[in-house]
C-alpha cells in the first residue's frame, strides 16, 4: 500500500531527471458535533494544512489544545466514526453526552484580554483561566544525562523524513528517554498535536511524568499545547520564543533547547534535572 | 536602543549560568479600516504570533496575500497612521476611498469549494477565483549561476538570526542574485508578508523579475503568498511540500528546493533558467 504521508515528483537536478519523494500537504477540516439545547450541532472549528494519517489524532489533540475536550471521558467513542483513509479531509469529532461546550469559547480569546489588549502577558494571562493541569514542582526527576540522547532517537524513528527531508516531528518520551510515540507532519503544531491525541485516546492524560522532545523550534503555540497535556519537559533542537520561555517560567515548565552534541540550555525551572 | 526582535535570558547551560538572547514572539492585531454604506468600519482580520519590528509591513503583505489589497493604491496612505513603537500591537490598515472590500471574501473559501469539499485540489481552484497576476512563460531568464549564492547572501543578512537562531528570514533578490529586501521572523509567513508588504508600499508590485529565497522550506502558504506578489521564482534551502509543487505547476512559477553548495533540485518551470 502506498504511504499517503509520501508523493513521488519528476524534478530536475544537476541538469538530470530524478525522481524526488516529498511530504503530503492537505487541508484538514475539524468538525465539532455537540448537542445545543437538546439538538444535535454540527461545527467547523479549524482548516489546518497538514500530512495526512493520523487525522483523529490530530483532530482530537488539537480539541485538547484548545481546551474543548478534557480527556478521553469527554468524546463520545475513542474509535473515529469514519475509517481514516486517503482522500477523506474532514474529521467529525462527537463530544460525549453531558460534556459542556461553549461555542464562544472558540474565540481564540487567550490572546487579549479586556485590561491589557493584545500582548504577550494578555496571552499568557488568558491561558489560566483555560482549564488546565497543575504541574508537580520539582517533579518528576529526570535525569541530564538522557537529554542529549533525545534527537536522535527521535531521528531515527523519522521514518517520512528520510525520505523527503520534509517533515518536524514531536515525540513523547518517558523519564527513561524511551520513545513512546512519534508523528511527523508539514506543520510542528499538528506533529504535537497527534503525539497530544494518542495519548488522550489511550486515557493517558495528564502526562505526567512525560518529556515533549521537538525537532524544530519551541513557539508560545507548542508549549500552550504541552501545557494542555500536562507534560512538565519539552525539550527541542532549536532556540525557543521569548514567549515560549515566559509561558514554561509562568506555568512551572522545564524548557531546554539547543540539544545539540552533549551540550543544551534550559531556560526554566532545571530544578526537575538531576 | 534596544532592538525589539531581541530579548536576552538568564539560561543554565553545562551546569553554569551565561546569558542568551533570544527571538521575541509576541501576538499582533490587523485591523482593517474601509467604508461600508457610507459609514468608516473597522474590523479585526487576524491574530499572528509574530517579531516585533515592520509590523506595518507585515500588515500590508498579509493583505496582499489574502486578495484584499491590490497595491499600494488601494490604501489611504503608505505611511502608518501610528508609529511602530514597541509594544503596540494592534495595526490599522485604512483602505482608500472607493477600493472595494467585501467582508465575506474574508472567510478562507480558499480551502473549499462547493464541487469537491476539502482537498488540495480545490485549494488550488479557489486560488484561480482570487484576483492574481499572470506569470509570463519563460520570463525572466535567470542564470542557473545565481541560484546556488542566494543562500549565503540571505544568510550574511540575517543579523537577529546571528544573535538567536531562531528566526525565519525571506529575501527578495533582483534577476541577478543582488538582495533587494530581507526579514525576519519567527513564522516564516511572516518573513514573506514583511517583504512583500515593503515591495507593495514602495510601488513595485507586480515583482514580476524577482526571486523569493526563504531559509527554511516552502509549503501552500509561502507560494500562495509569492503568486500573490506576482513573484515568478521561489528557492528555498529545504524541501517543498507536495501542495507547494501543485500549485508552482499550476500558476506557472518556478519552484527550486535544497539549495545546498552548487546544487538544487528544480520542481517546475525550470525554462525560465539559462
Amino acid at each position: 500500500m502506498e504511504d499517503p504521508r509520501i508523493r513521488k515528483f519528476q524534478v530536475s537536478k544537476n541538469g538530470g531527471e530524478q525522481e524526488d519523494c516529498l511530504a503530503v500537504e492537505e487541508p484538514l477540516e475539524i468538525r465539532l458535533v455537540y448537542r445545543q439545547d437538546g439538538h444535535l450541532t454540527e461545527k467547523s472549528l479549524s482548516i489546518t494544512m497538514r500530512t495526512p494519517g493520523h487525522d483523529y489524532e490530530l483532530a482530537v489533540g488539537f480539541l485538547r489544545g484548545e481546551g474543548i475536550l478534557d480527556g478521553h471521558h469527554s468524546l463520545q467513542s475513542v474509535k473515529p466514526i469514519l475509517p481514516e483513509r486517503p482522500g477523506c479531509n474532514v474529521v467529525r469529532i462527537p463530544l460525549a453526552k453531558g460534556t459542556a461546550f461553549d461555542p464562544s469559547s472558540l474565540e481564540r480569546h487567550f490572546y487579549t484580554t479586556s485590561s491589557c489588549g493584545v500582548c504577550g502577558k494578555a496571552s499568557l494571562e488568558a491561558l489560566q483561566t483555560m482549564q488546565g493541569p497543575e504541574m508537580a514542582s520539582g517533579r518528576p526527576r529526570i535525569s541530564r544525562q538522557i537529554i542529549p540522547r533525545l534527537p536522535e532517537r527521535l531521528g531515527q524513528a523519522q521514518s517520512v523524513f528520510q525520505h523527503t527531508g520534509g517533515l518536524h516531528a514531536a515525540g513523547i518520551f518517558d523519564r527513561q528517554g524511551n520513545l513512546v510515540c512519534i508523528r511527523e507532519d508539514v506543520g510542528r503544531h499538528n506533529a504535537v498535536d497527534k503525539v497530544v491525541g494518542r495519548q488522550l485516546l489511550d486515557g493517558k492524560l495528564p502526562l505526567e511524568v512525560s518529556i515533549l522532545m521537538v525537532s524544530g523550534r519551541t513557539s508560545f503555540e507548542i508549549l500552550q499545547k504541552a501545557w494542555a497535556a500536562g507534560i512538565p519537559v519539552v525539550a527541542a533542537v532549536s532556540a525557543p520564543s521569548s514567549l515560549a520561555v515566559d509561558l514554561a517560567r509562568e506555568f512551572g515548565m522545564t524548557l531546554i533547547g539547543f540539544v545539540r552534541g552533549d551540550s543544551f540550555n534550559v531556560y526554566s525551572d532545571r530544578g526537575r534535572l538531576d
